[in-house]
């Protein structure tokens, strides 16, 4: 995942990707996507090295496997290719986490480090995707993950929630023109830094035909929960209406007719620059800490294993949400009390809290043209 | 600077380019060297964006002027080229400072940030340069400023001084001899990344014709004085003998002749992928701070403004060679008690106290092969 605005930011150096196991599980089953893609591409034929990104990559470690796959369809078809990955995130990332990551300086020591591999060039670009990151026609492949539903821009307040999937109509509308605004741009970009004939793919979060979403897929609504006990903080008078109202997530998970409607509308900057849709699904990945759960029953344990992983991405729309004229130790206090009384009720009464992923899947290729 | 292992580095976050004053002084003295070999580059007519690499450029502070004259010197005769810099360093760099930097996010808001140049891509190679780092003949150019004094491995112990230019006659041959196996490794790598005709421009630490080096240039040795304070601090009881041996800084000052040997040699592996030299020479630098002395007299503020500068790029050197058993409040004050010794000795005695810079500039040329 990435943010769009560095006002909204993730804990650095290997927590992310430790607490994110399901969003790997994703990335996984994107493969399949991403390999089909590689096998329409000329990778015996192309000019110079295969060169592929990876937008909102974090510290690379959720996609590690996934460029491992890549670096082995293109070397079993051209042995001796060189391969570019440029690994894309916002300026505040962390982006020495990534490169002692892919050198093996960080994580699973047991696995040979992905920078070993020969012939092998991996760059970071920390610069927001709502800019062209690369110079034209230069990529065969760009990949993203569980990145886009991040907006640019922050389009209105959400007064009585958290989250736009609990906005009034009026918000939403708000939201949701800025999220089909900032999807032209995103795509529009992409266009460019694709060569003839280059191809996206990118999974994200996602509204899918039934309704289901991050953490909404049948059982305890995530985003209510967090509104609920954000809204607790400020019944119980811990926190004061401004910052109980300022607690907002710049996302939005658009649908994936949503998704689709650049790609369809010839007038779109996208269809203009030769982008064609050739794949759109929407997959629900179950939560790995409340399938643990049914195997082992602990309730307790699944709340002390949960609710970090929503931790590690919600955090600071929450910090951030608190007075800075606070004491720092006052604001991490008030931040440990509302997920300390999320993990609370989880163990309480476990049933139905899971951060199930809802995703869209799409493959896109940018036309040769001439 | 940059250092080639992951045991030697720098403090992060703006603290570096804000205390080498010197360091921007000697690579905007090197921007004719960079601007000559543009001139003489194709850049109405090469395909593509208008690639250069800065190797070993820390969180590219001091850099970010030649940059900017760069980009207007490709614009005067390409207004539409696209441009891509390739910033490089170790892994643990901190790229997000570099990134910020370019952006406008840190450092003087009073300039436009480089990243806001229409058509320009910044990436972040966070890979030793003792690697290729970039695809087959992909760079312009490639420039670098006072990093590759950085060995690869330390070739051995320097027992009684802390850099090579006060070891002994054996200890200094395993140091000459490591260097210049690294300045192989180093060139072959830049031959290889540059583009046919593609120009490479480097300033590095030398031992000029005098004699002269980086803080040796006829007033107080400043390789001496840190050897002296370091084995005051044994000799007092306050470290241990393999604490004071310990520290020895990971650097070579090679000869002008020892940069151009390989490139007179044919047998060299540079000389072999096309690699010519085209121009060396040794400038000398003055010390910013020394100069300020000149005209303020203040030798108390001399003291206090000219050691942070030594101990931005020394520092790690110094604190690593302490035993880790000792807890960390007491290695830092052992670390803080060095420099102040430092600093009362400058303060005491200010006279011939300076690190002016003496840097070998060469330029070469790879050679388009028919």
């Amino acid at each position: 995942m990435s943010s769009a605005t560095s006002a909204i930011s993730m804990r650095g150096a290997g927590y992310y990707s430790a607490n994110t196991a399901g969003a790997k599980t994703v990335i996984d089953k994107a493969g399949d996507l991403v390999a089909e893609a590689i096998a329409a591409l000329p990778v015996e034929t192309g000019a110079g090295a295969f060169a592929l990104a990876d937008y909102g990559a974090a510290d690379g470690g959720t996609s590690l496997d996934l460029m491992r796959r890549v670096v082995g369809l293109v070397r079993s078809r051209a042995p001796n290719r060189q391969i570019a990955i440029g690994y894309t995130d916002l300026p505040h990332n962390d982006f020495s986490a990534l490169f002692r990551l892919t050198q093996g300086l960080l994580g699973d020591a047991t696995k040979t480090p992905l920078a070993a591999t020969p012939e092998l060039y991996i760059s970071g670009v920390g610069t927001s995707f709502y800019r062209q990151l690369f110079p034209d026609a230069t990529l065969d492949l760009g990949f993203s993950a569980t990145a886009m539903h991040w907006l640019s821009k922050k389009p209105g307040p959400i007064a009585d929630h958290v989250q736009a999937v609990g906005a009034n109509a009026a918000e939403r509308v708000a939201f949701q023109a800025q999220a089909a605004e900032d999807w032209e741009t995103i795509l529009a970009a992409r266009a460019r830094e694709l060569k003839p004939g280059g191809k996206l793919v990118v999974a994200n979060f996602c509204v899918d035909g039934q309704g289901r979403y991050l953490g909404n897929t049948g059982g305890v609504n995530m985003f209510d929960t967090f509104a609920k006990h954000w809204r607790a903080l400020w019944t119980a008078g811990r926190i004061g209406e401004a910052e109980y109202r300022a607690a907002t997530f710049q996302q939005f998970y658009r649908t994936a007719e949503e998704f689709a409607a650049p790609l369809k509308n010839p007038a779109s900057q996208a269809a203009k620059a030769g982008l064609r849709l050739d794949h759109v699904s929407t997959h629900v990945t179950r939560c790995p800490y409340a399938k643990d759960f049914e195997r082992h029953g602990d309730a307790a344990a699944f709340a002390r294993a949960y609710v970090p992983t929503l931790r590690s991405w919600s955090e600071t729309v929450f910090a951030g949400a608190l007075d800075p004229a606070r004491p720092a130790p006052e604001r991490a206090a008030i931040v440990d009390a509302f997920y300390g009384a999320y993990e609370a009720e989880v163990a309480a009464t476990p049933d139905g809290h899971a951060m199930d992923y809802v995703h869209c899947f799409m493959s896109m290729t940018k036309e040769s043209r001439g």
